[in-house]
């Protein structure tokens, strides 16, 4: 294998993108529960909708290789803009050919805006008109992000589909400070908008829709966004620690006062039910941590439910953490051999828990797809749900 | 892909081994250095020596799947006896269909004794005629392992290639503390040798000559190993500390006590120059954690010698860790790429650094037996030596 002498073969060119050739959505059908299945073409590739984008934080999906995640089905992952912009720096990653070319997933990357990460992670915020100074949370070092810079660190990266700059209040939030904080992100969505590279409408950038709990308040951000005339539409500031029946809430008004014309994207979301729900809703695009996260926790989805693989009862058990379950781990591995691994704290563990879970997610989506196509997403519901919550685990 | 019910896949018989089918070894050819090469037949696959045996510690070869593993070309790894009689436990991986069936590894696999790690690892050890006492590294339980219960556990696992229970003096130790000690080693092996099950010449069990740093005592050794006979033998108390020169002065004599018709297996050995050495002495069989655990810390072997992927001076570089290297990491990523994920302690650097180490160990045995069938180790030894330490990393 060792022939001496040749370059990194990686050329620069297969990460390239055409942004010339613009970002569209096509919607092909609604079905009567409101589910809707369409496509986001993007010089990078096209994304089948509804979609679930697992997230590359810090320029990896955690523990899995682009190849894997692509494998899957995934057509998108997320990059995060606060975690690339501290390590190794978005300018270091533009001189090395990119995101793309960084990590080797030749896909589209839907990359944030940064502010989440900043309010959640960062110490010492200060939030002015201009934007918001933090302290990093690696080494303590005073940064500072505004729209034009956050737009500018995605455009370095080489972002497929771009965040606007905002602001996500926490949950509770008064009204007032909900209904100010709106004004913010419109000012800064306009910031976002202008700080753009013209001429690529290859590269997407959406918008994001707040006003917390508050229906007017959404609406009044709604509709203020959209006349800005954005690729896409996003509703932040959800998934933030509310109770699930103030999302479901908020979810049964707010994707509504979105055109049926453009991608809908829930930040931040969620569980498997709460995937299925906001499909119901007429949401298209997902992101969270969740399934690679409780991975690495020992949590694994099945067909009946989650499961919590360090449990005692599964130490000698021959079956697969799903038998029913195509994936790499559960072809292979015995729910004991993934009990023993965790135990052991052995990196394969991780892995092979997280092949599962994103697995999981990426086959919910499809069969959500089918569902929708077959115009039978009520009934697809109806049985999900019933056997997610049919099996209590160690009863 | 979930079509409902089905159990778990992969049925016992596919990882069962007719033992009825002995164990053998031929020797190919011998080139002029002295270097040999051969293979191992097993029931469950054939081995070319001079082979390198990936450490499987506790069921797992770290970061890596047993797919992978194989792709590399291994055809045998090595299962470590302490660590899975402690967890899961020898009796449970037997209930669970035998260790290849636990961690999906089809091939051969090696267990050592378990002697040299409770040894190294267990505390408060107490050495008697009958075994070893030992409190365990994980919860400090008081355990007892003597030569009948090793081989019952490496029975229990499964193994292929089973290894003798001995004591592995340390360095330094006093000629008398070493010359008692062998003999224990002598009584234990001939208890190992009576605890394995008859009628199984399919498994086989290997002898371990020990007497440190003294050529007489390692004559005595051997000689008195032999006249038990054992289907191979091992070099066992090397690399444990002592100079580098001394091993290879040991080398420079012990192999020639061993019969040249079984195979030679020097254990716990080593770097890349030493396997390389170690090969010219007409050693057969390697196994060493420093591939897998280097690659851990970040060093990683190249055709040039080793790198410390850590270093300031790779985060911006675009090349491969070894351009002239065909695994997948060097295929697909930077140096740069790595060093980032080594510095945000991603999973998938260390995943993809276990890669590389290990493609380079298999490499390098696929290259040694390539030369001795083509009768000029001497120049590929010269040539491997010249590359490896010809350059300094920063200089």
């Amino acid at each position: 294998m060792r022939q001496g002498g040749e370059p990194y073969m990686a050329p620069a060119d297969r990460f390239s993108a055409e942004l010339s050739t613009p970002f569209t959505f096509t919607l092909h059908n609604t079905d009567a529960s409101g589910a809707r299945r369409g496509v986001m073409h993007t010089p990078r590739g096209s994304i089948e909708t509804p979609a679930f984008m697992p997230v590359g934080t810090q320029g990896s999906v955690k523990a899995m290789t682009p190849q894997e995640v692509e494998k899957l089905g995934a057509q998108i992952i997320l990059g995060n803009t606060y975690h690339l912009f501290l390590r190794p720096g978005h300018e270091r990653v533009q001189q090395l050919g990119g995101l793309h070319r960084f990590m080797n997933w030749r896909g589209p990357i839907l990359t944030d805006s940064g502010g989440y990460q900043v309010f959640s992670l960062g110490e010492l915020n200060k939030i002015s008109e201009d934007g918001v100074t933090f302290r990093s949370h690696i080494d303590g070092s005073k940064q500072f992000i505004s729209p034009e810079i956050s737009i500018q660190i995605q455009q370095a990266l080489g972002s497929d589909i771009m965040m606007q700059f905002d602001e996500c209040p926490p949950y509770p939030a008064q009204r007032d400070y909900v209904a100010n904080s709106l004004e913010l992100t419109l000012r800064w969505g306009r910031r976002s908008l202008a700080a753009k590279t013209p001429n690529q409408p290859g590269r997407a950038l959406f918008g994001i829709v707040q006003g917390g709990m508050y229906a007017d308040l959404r609406e009044i951000s709604a509709q203020r966004t959209l006349e800005m005339g954005f690729d896409g539409y996003a509703l932040g500031g959800l998934s933030v620690g509310e109770p699930k029946a103030l999302m479901e809430e908020v979810l049964s008004y707010a994707p509504a006062f979105l055109p049926a014309d453009k991608p809908r994207y829930l930040m931040g979301v969620g569980k498997p039910p709460d995937l299925v729900m906001a499909v119901e809703r007429g949401i298209d695009m997902f992101d969270c941590v969740l399934p690679t996260r409780n991975a690495r926790n020992g949590q694994l989805l099945t067909r009946y439910g989650p499961i919590n693989i360090k449990r005692a009862e599964y130490r000698e058990s021959l079956e697969a953490v799903d038998p029913s379950c195509g994936c790499d781990c559960c072809q292979n591995y015995s729910r004991a051999y993934i009990h023993h691994l965790f135990r052991t704290n052995e990196i394969l563990g991780m892995r092979l828990m997280t092949l599962h879970n994103l697995h999981y997610y990426q086959t919910l989506m499809a069969e959500m797809r089918q569902a929708i196509s077959q115009g039978d997403f009520a009934a697809f519901k109806a049985n999900f749900l019933h056997n997610y919550f049919a099996v209590t685990e160690g009863a």
